[in-house]
């Protein structure tokens, strides 16, 4: 049971792979795009202790080497000085060029590790293995990679194709409620955006999904995917058509900002809070900006 | 007096020009790609006293506003802590990504704001003003931006490409002997690299240049980035023949981190004695390695 979404980029197109397991099949999908048997996987604590031995044992089973630098979970560890650490510790492990890096965790972990793999020696090759619902539909595709800044999230930063995207829906198994829930909220945010299908199943399908359902989950990450793809492949470095995808984000960050980036507010819950006011905002004014989806009433 | 070379880059070309007195119209260079009249100009302590005024002056006659960032002199300044702060900078400045940033100094000065204009925002344009002969001839062209790390020079960093490089060859006139002598050092690399007629030129022309001929100065810069563009044209990303541009820079770094890349050794220093040390060595093996020139006795 897996299935896949491909990133169309000249050159530089790669795999979406989704399914339940593929972390402890790690070895297989990986090794074939390793100039030699060695990775690095970056990861954060909490993540460490649910899924970094599973990933560890998948990539040895192919006789990959894999060395691990585990950094502190929370929004505060993309900054400028846990990059600058992180890119001392790789070089220190003697990462080289064409060697791959792999982002195992949420959106944190895949955008500064994918920051990192974008500057270490002008660029290395990047894994992401996304183990949040919201890193799995929207952060580890497309290749946005970034830190934030005294001036606000994400300011600094690359685009930065990742060479494969593994994302395993078995590990969502182990994602508290509320973080489910705010990944959920980018999940309907591609409804809202251009598939009204897709929103009108999510009605229907949305408890089974929360509860569990291993096909509904697949489904609605496939889904995401396939969208975000489609945009990104149209409109690589946000030159137009992308700026779609920051639905409920205009909002939903000055939310963030307001309370500190804190754990008072997840990014998923701000973008949620940020899509419905984005529509309210709308149909008080009587029509929505320039870019707006045309689920909102605009033709 | 100014002369011309392209770099010619799919979707992403430019122009280097080479002459006197440009700095004083930068205006009428700089205007035409700006989005608003507005820039941000990065430099050092040192090229801030000898010519931001005529920098500034150029601008202002273009009615075009300029911010000023003032860095420290030296090697030490191509640090991600210096980055950091210069990104934090650039921000409050409210540059947006549509905007250009000038980075107006020598090689360190470049790499850095370079490299933050790779990441400010996830990319905003740069124009490289490079005010000695090391940067005029090499380091500002090409896109090779960054900054160095514990592990070793130039380890972190991005590819990106100026949108123009203005090479004032009147700046020159200010440079201590000594930075147009290390400076040297990289010219004379580019005849030895592949083109024996230029070197046959500097052996006879180069007093002359170190005297101050403006006429030969501006050839030899000509020269030098004609052979850059067009291995850069050929190898954008070092995947094969742009590692030439590395010739002498091996045993060149390695005295350069012997001397704790202090003032004792400046680059261009390194790299005239690495040259020297890298024939010699070739001379002693009786051969020269892969990708060698074939200048050395290779066929």
């Amino acid at each position: 049971m897996m299935d896949m979404v491909r990133v169309d980029l000249a050159g530089r197109g790669y795999d979406i792979r989704i399914g339940p397991g593929l972390l402890a099949r790690a070895g297989a999908h990986i090794g074939p795009l390793l100039a030699r048997p060695f990775t690095v996987i970056v990861t954060d604590e909490t993540v460490a202790g649910l899924h970094l031995e599973r990933l560890k044992a998948g990539l040895a089973a192919a006789g990959i080497d894999a060395e691990t630098i585990v950094l502190p979970p929370g929004e505060a560890t993309k900054s400028m000085a846990e990059l600058t650490r992180l890119l001392e510790r790789l070089l220190a492990l003697k990462v080289e060029r064409d060697d791959l890096i792999v982002a195992l965790g949420g959106g944190v972990i895949g955008d500064l590790a994918g920051f990192a793999a974008a500057v270490l020696r002008r660029g290395v090759g990047l894994i992401q293995a996304p183990t949040t619902l919201l890193a799995q539909v929207d952060s580890s595709v497309g290749g946005k990679t970034g830190v934030n800044s005294a001036a606000g999230k994400n300011l600094i930063g690359a685009f930065h194709q990742p060479r494969l995207v593994l994302a395993d829906t078995e590990v969502l198994e182990t994602l508290p409620p509320r973080d489910f829930l705010a990944g959920y909220a980018e999940v309907v945010k591609y409804g809202l955006l251009g598939d009204a299908g897709f929103f009108a199943w999510l009605e229907k399908n949305g408890p089974a999904m929360l509860a569990g359902d291993e096909a509904a989950r697949i489904y609605a990450v496939r889904r995401c995917c396939e969208m975000k793809a489609a945009i990104v492949a149209r409109d690589e470095f946000e030159r137009g058509e992308r700026a779609l995808l920051n639905l409920g984000h205009t909002f939903g960050h000055a939310l963030e900002a307001a309370t500190g980036y804190s754990a008072r507010l997840l990014h998923g819950e701000g973008v949620a809070i940020g899509l419905a006011l984005a529509f309210e905002a709308w149909r008080a004014w009587g029509c929505a900006p320039r870019n707006a989806p045309r689920a909102c009433g605009r033709t």
